[in-house]
């Protein structure tokens, strides 16, 4: 598959990730209409998430394998499922996906009235006083380093030939989902570079000052499980599955 | 497979969503009797919607390809996977299937001491002042296009021949809870002209005034999905997995 | 394999049924203890009942075929799919799994202080007074009628030869939950005679003066769908995935 | 596959399972902060512990078989599917798993001001005074021994060689889940002495002194499975799926 096909792919994915996931958090977890009490809180925002990966994988993995992180597609390239060549291009076009995607949010958002996109915090990642439970920076960059250094170990597990075909978008949707449900009261949960850019963006002001860490930790996670899996599983380059068939 | 008893599948299969999903909302979201607070809520409702298309794409799926929408037929006539010839058949079945889920709906609910069907909205969709959460009709219109494309952008992914064989009714029928789960507070969510039409009969008022925005806003979003995957997946129609095998 | 064996495993799975789901009912629902606030509601005990029939299904699937519901083995025997023979056997064994899994769960219930199974409802079936909603008799009949109706046509469509193989677990089980997603209200959902029975036994009264309508009901919705499934899936027995390899 | 590589896939799965499932608990389940009424509550560890067994499945059933829980590895053993030499070195990865698990949830939890180790139970499991809901030790040994009994159960059900292949991550997991629904209340849920052990020695105390009924219920209710499931389901050795292919 051309190079230019599959960073449209990755591209609507991001798109889809952070317009689903982000969307579910500022639409819906909090609704204080005339039905308040619906709303779907963290349980439904987790699903959310999840599910914009476990949906996108079946759609597009057999275009561009599905990354919409550059966590992801960095752990791939050290865990030698990636190409190098290819990490910054995808790379950018998932970011280019959550700031559109990002956008897309804010014209939906903004048609409800009184809507004030900087109060309602548009779903950024935040640590001390903009984390949801106020959870330190050091518990913070722990945990996204964590959780992403599980994220990738799935990623690289569900994926490898050894493990039973057409399963690992079930396995890795759900892996998302369940990561939101243990950390979103720390840092309202990254494990995702470009899913942290694109609200921050609009934002600005601290979250945008705070980005860093939702860089750095998740990639380090994701760095740390590519040079582990291939320690544990034995796995050569020969026992991947690649989703993408280009 | 004759058309005939592919209609009555479809017909079948979109009673099942309207009941289902409607249903959900209408007798569990928000319950009231002397258990108040176990009421399923967006969550619960967004998790029927979209296990009334698993179960029927699992069941149903052989026989018809489970489309109960009048936009997914749309956009996979636009995709070529459909033939032009099925269309308006198709979309009427899953009409006259969604008008008698809300009858059966409506004779349940009724069963309730007090329920009053056009107080209660009965489950359906709208923007401005019949919005749940009062978003604009500007607001309503993108999301429902939006979201719908998204909705065929998978459903066209997932049932792509290089997609795992097998798993596309779990991957469409998530995708529905995913849209659930974010765009209740913004039109209730339809996606579903069909859907849309059903309850909308029943409440008459400004809730048939509104109903032209379900059919052309999913129309839309369905029909730039159409002409979009092709172009990124490279797809032809000989990769199209047809879920009908007549 | 043999019936007893077969049996032994309907009679397990039946225990397991009404343990899981009556007991999360029971046990979870409306938690009152000092989190009062973190109880399952509606929802999880949706899931709950929906992923007994999901586990069992994956667990004694090629032992007995999985029905664990008179209702199913009845259907299944209209549409041509399970011998005549083994209908009451089976239909035995799953009301003495479903009263010993409800025996079972009072033995954990009793152990709160202050438990008192008859004030409790024991998650018992019921209609008008005893229906969480109040909904009347003929709500609750047609619902009952209705449901089971669409749960035996997703089981026939599900296990069809040419539905996707191994996925009918899936299908099945989550079908289940999505009508609890729906009903609960009306009847707290039966759609199984033998899930009925179970702890109407123990609370006695008028759970028993109304058992009748959740064996009528559920086995004339099973009736139809075992009547309509083959006439528009064209099925014939050749078409049938039998889950029981005997 | 080298004993070594299996038994750090073990360590690794089981520090998941803990910091997964109490992770929710201790994090997300009551959340307290200016978004009180969001928390995840049972139904989300409920999810929670699942998937933490539902995407280790996948990403480690090909390298030790993902069992993650003494109470399995010894109801393997039991029904003849896991070599007894491999037996205690499983226990022991699993328990080291589980303390570190439990100690980096400490490092995180601890970042939030005023967190009180103690004082949040951290997700501990106990019976009486110590049980969510108050139940005595004996529903509470009852409770722990039938879960775990069905849940070995499923366990050797959906890994038969005659179930469908691939799908007992899902079928296991969401087991647990289920388990969760039913007996949060219960005893907090253990089925898994590995999982009991980590929170309780950071706890001390009562939780210690009353961790012994999590050893013991699980280990018999998983010898019962053990014993009773070959029986049923006339199963051979030659009937394993095995998941670990050394």
């Amino acid at each position: 598959m051309q190079l230019s096909k599959r960073l449209v792919a990755e591209l609507f994915g991001t798109f889809w990730l952070v317009l689903g996931g982000c969307g579910s958090a500022v639409l819906a977890a909090n609704f204080a209409g005339p039905l308040h009490g619906l709303g779907i809180g963290f349980v439904g925002v987790s699903l959310a998430f999840g599910l914009t990966v476990l949906t996108m994988a079946f759609a597009i993995g057999h275009i561009s394998g599905c990354h919409l992180n550059p966590a992801v597609s960095v752990g791939l390239t050290v865990a030698g499922r990636f190409p190098v060549r290819d990490l910054l291009p995808y790379i950018v076009a998932q970011v280019i996906g959550a700031v559109l995607g990002a956008f897309v949010l804010s014209l939906i958002a903004s048609g409800k009235p009184g809507f004030d996109l900087v109060a309602s915090g548009f779903a950024t990642n935040g640590y001390g006083e903009q984390s949801p439970g106020h959870y330190s920076l050091a518990a913070a960059f722990i945990c996204e380093v964590v959780m992403t250094g599980f994220f990738l170990f799935v990623i690289l597990g569900a994926t490898d030939r050894r493990a039973p075909a057409g399963f690992a978008p079930i396995a890795i949707g759900l892996c998302l989902t369940l990561i939101h449900l243990i950390s979103i009261p720390v840092t309202n949960t990254s494990v995702n570079p470009a899913r942290s850019t694109g609200p921050a963006l609009f934002v600005g002001g601290t979250a945008l000052d705070q980005l860093w860490l939702f860089w750095a930790a998740p990639i380090i996670g994701a760095v740390i499980a590519g040079v582990l899996y291939p320690l544990i599983a034995e796995h050569h380059g020969s026992n991947a599955r690649n989703l993408a068939l280009d």
